[in-house]
């Protein structure tokens, strides 16, 4: 613990990236959170994540803008497409919440600051077990992304710097990250997960809020943040 | 010709980019045209990808902001850092106008527009030829690249589209790259290279500028744009 070696950690203020976060301050890292206004529905998750980069104890954050309203096509940043509720994995394929390249787009600036920083080690909160249909959460798409970022930096080619991307809920239930965070001590009442929040307000029947539900549930708990 | 396919052409407004939509539009693409404010000193080359888009008959252009000033380390987007003047290709490593991740970041854009447009094709200016400095120029990046690309989105996945990086310049001299604009009809006193312009007049002594003027001398011509 504590070798005080620098992390950018993709913070959302929701329920994994928060985990992420402490996992990486648990691990020793001085964690860099980065979030981003991306013309999100759910702007109010980034009160959260600034409530929980500052209750772990996170050596900074910035909050990068970024307008993906621009280019549509996400239930998440196009008013036209509703935000399905009270189905989950009703539509069998990718959801429309999915988000063009999203992930693609936040580790490149994740990419960016950790090249400045001096920091080798970036963590995202990406699971492929609960929520399978987003295909920047799979293993073979982080491995490929983390290949490309070792030959795209001065740092890397410089041979400074060679990053690696932890994943360390990419193998983990909903469940499981929750009793994970929990014992890292947690406060899942801080974060954000709703994709169409009634104000501050989970609205309790969108994927991510039924998704969350049912990972407390399998503990015998229930969210402190739906209450 | 004229297939009528959709292309996202990465414009800076410099050149190179110049180039490369007359090339994409040559070869029968409807380009979309992706400019960035990104923080950068020349922002005046915006105004010159808004005459190159309309000249070359682009059939859209959006000019999208991300503020790389929050991280710095670049000569381009960081006061701090001097653009070297007068000595071009002195500094034996990777120059200090390399921007961290830059290519990699407008890149992830590029696919998020292309998976909204229905576009396979991504276009962009890069030259691992007269300035093999900067890392995300080079070909192995480039496949590198579109390997992640094709694990990262809905489209690609759901086997809809196949993205391909397209880099017509990647093994042309600077010399080459003018020649082939001047047969297509570009205007090259519409685009504007230099990183530390007085107004809209180019210094004439930044490694841009420089690179610029010598692919000019070696055509026997002058650049239209330094006059």
């Amino acid at each position: 613990m504590a070798s005080g070696r620098k992390a950018v950690v993709l913070l959302s203020g929701g329920l994994d990236s928060a985990t992420v976060l402490a996992i990486a301050i648990h691990e020793g890292y001085q964690a860099h959170a980065l979030s981003f206004r991306y013309g999100q529905r759910h702007v109010v998750e980034l009160a959260a994540a600034r409530r929980v980069a500052e209750k772990l104890g996170a050596t900074g954050h910035q909050v990068v803008d970024i307008d993906l309203r621009a280019f549509g096509g996400s239930a998440l940043t196009d008013d036209a497409i509703a935000v399905p509720h009270g189905a989950l994995g009703a539509d069998p394929g990718i959801p429309v919440t999915y988000v063009p390249a999203r992930n693609t787009i936040f580790l490149s600036f994740a990419l960016a600051w950790a090249e400045v920083l001096g920091a080798s080690d970036v963590f995202l909160g990406v699971s492929a077990v609960d929520y399978s249909g987003y295909p920047d959460c799979r293993p073979e798409y982080i491995a490929a992304y983390e290949t490309m970022a070792n030959l795209a930096t001065k740092a890397a080619v410089e041979g400074r710097q060679r990053l690696t991307i932890h994943t360390p809920l990419i193998r983990l239930s909903k469940a499981q990250t929750i009793a994970r965070g929990l014992e890292l001590g947690v406060d899942y009442g801080l974060t954000h997960s709703c994709y169409e929040p009634d104000g501050t307000r989970p609205c309790g029947t969108c994927d991510s809020c039924l998704l969350r539900a049912r990972g407390f549930a399998e503990l015998g708990l229930t969210d402190p943040a739906a209450v």
